[in-house]
């Protein structure tokens, strides 16, 4: 008898520790995602789909437009953090902990309970519960549904419920990676002016990042802050050889105002003259927050936190709905620095609010 | 029966040939070291000494001044090419080819050949043939005999045979190798305005030394380059963290004028600001060539090449006899480029030459 979830429409922080007690490091999902259809399946209003461990329940009642609510069933590894326990916090907090309750399982089960409980949503819902996020990005489950039925995701704006601490985090910058190299030519350091030293060459390529001022641009009334940064840096052959390589591995965070082609032109023109190989390049998200949608979602958050929408400064999986074209904002309970931790805990009155708020905007 | 080598007397090419002939790779010499005892004991003229595998053969005939001439006799790997042939060359140069034709049998096998042939030479002689040249300094035999004998090494003036085309290389510069760390702090690659980036700080680093001029320094009536190079950088912790740690390894090549502490304390004042690690100091040796001992040394080698001497740019074993107080030179034959080459190979006439110039220098 595989494990089941209790009545999705009870309460949703008993529903979030249940979740989190059927254990779903990535590979593993199976388990979980069978009790998530066996709950859903008998939910009158949804019509439920399924790709590998991914599960896709959507609404059908014609409204104009479209809301997407996705989260990940996976985790990261168990470190002896399960089943979860409540405890509260020395301000008298009181805290769900265990793997999962940050990352992402808190936010699933704010979907899974609206899911069943919201017949009549003002605007149709496609709720996504997939699977493998936390790892290589080419298993992603949300990719994967992406290329198989791009038509399961199609709406006018998704929700990505990644912990947030309960606020509203829009969009995401892109990210390139690039190995920018110097060459040089080798030869045996006690006769070094036979070669040319190549991480003396290097240099140059330090310098344009150092008098690199990073922009900090405003994309649908939020503030994305650009970063480029040498994240490494290699180069020499022995400890008495003039080196003839320096590789500096770049990566630039870039706002989502730029397509992933507009980044590389601008990375290439900053290192003009350096050879430069592109390894790794995904485009950001816009928040589309300036969408009347949005912004009766943002008021909805508003109104029940008091927190104002920020820009989402990492990359996330909203840079796949951004890809098909919908834009995307992440919101979820759960301080993100204590992901993947294995102190992971998160208090019970953010995942209440994040339902409420939900609730609210959707009915 | 062990190996045997031909008279000493004889033909000193052939008793190159056989030297190379009995492989002695580094660890290995014990045949060779036997062989060459066998061969030394007979001599009327000389005191064998041993220590290991180094052998000292030595004159006491009340000279006035004692000259010391030391070769290796280990070699790196054999690569197919022993044993040892004769071939032309396309301009009809007579060669010796193979393994330890040029580093350095060719040396040994001058020594050897006159140690037996000068019973009464101008000088005092110390003939010096060592183990463990070719692997780590800690091994080396010359340093070992340094440590137990060092009366055994006494003298005016050392020739080191190491190949140097039949001229002299006098002296050698002193390295010193230093990790120039750079610090900062770490922080995720997408929120990099939290952390402090350490190889962009690394570039102060690297500017520095590429605005360094290196000096060109006159000892002895020797002219010594020295050099300042990084041959190394290594910085970074993963793609997406901003490194809290960068460190550039330099290399200082510096002339034999310099002590080792005068040399650290360069570099540290040129990476003032900076974590300076010395991980390797060696200091140089001078010359010597102003001594009359020398100078008539220097005559009559180029009485025969025509040749005249240069300074050792890279560090060699010399500096073992200038941590004695002895001026040292590096002189024999053979190509050092071809040095551990698969193709090694010595022209017959450098090794006859050599001979014949010691001869005329020493009676």
């Amino acid at each position: 008898m595989p494990p089941a979830l209790p009545d999705l429409t009870g309460d949703v922080v008993d529903l979030t520790a249940a979740i989190c007690d059927i254990p779903s490091v990535s590979d593993d999902e199976r388990a979980l995602a069978d009790a998530v259809e066996a709950s859903l399946r008998p939910v009158g209003h949804l019509e439920v789909l399924r790709d590998g461990d991914a599960l896709v329940a959507r609404t059908d009642l014609g409204r104009p437009r479209r809301v997407i609510i996705a989260g990940h069933i996976d985790t990261v590894p168990v470190a002896g953090n399960l089943p979860t326990w409540r405890a509260s916090a020395e301000d008298g907090t009181d805290e769900l902990w265990g793997r999962g309750t940050v990352d992402m399982k808190g936010g699933v089960a704010v979907a899974l309970h609206l899911a069943a409980r919201l017949a009549a949503p003002r605007w149709d819902v496609t709720w996504v519960f997939y699977d493998h996020e936390e790892v290589a990005a080419e298993a992603n489950g949300l990719g994967r549904l992406a290329r198989h039925h791009p038509d399961w995701l199609a709406g006018d704006l998704a929700l990505l419920g990644e912990p947030t601490g309960g606020g509203i985090e829009g969009g995401c910058n892109g990210t390139l990676r690039a190995d920018v190299v110097a060459t040089g030519r080798t030869a045996h350091s006690a006769r070094a002016w036979r070669g040319v030293n190549a991480v003396h060459a290097a240099g140059e390529i330090l310098d344009r990042l150092r008098s690199y001022r990073p922009r900090e641009v405003e994309v649908d009334g939020l503030s994305y802050r650009e970063g480029m940064n040498a994240v490494r840096i290699t180069g020499g052959i022995a400890s008495n050889m003039i080196p003839d390589r320096c590789v500096v591995t770049v990566n630039y965070r870039f706002a989502p105002s730029l397509s992933p082609s507009d980044a590389e032109a601008h990375v290439r023109e900053l290192f003009d003259g350096f050879e430069v190989e592109v390894t790794d390049l995904a485009g950001g998200a816009r928040p589309g927050l300036e969408d009347p949608l949005a912004a009766e979602f943002v008021a909805a958050v508003t109104a029940e936190t008091g927190a104002e929408p920020v820009a989402k400064q990492g990359w996330t999986d909203v840079a796949r709905f951004a890809e098909l074209g919908v834009p995307a904002v992440n919101f979820g309970p759960g301080d993100p620095l204590l992901a993947h931790a294995d102190d992971e805990r998160c208090p019970v009155r953010q995942i209440r609010s994040c339902a409420a708020a939900l609730e609210a905007w959707l009915t």
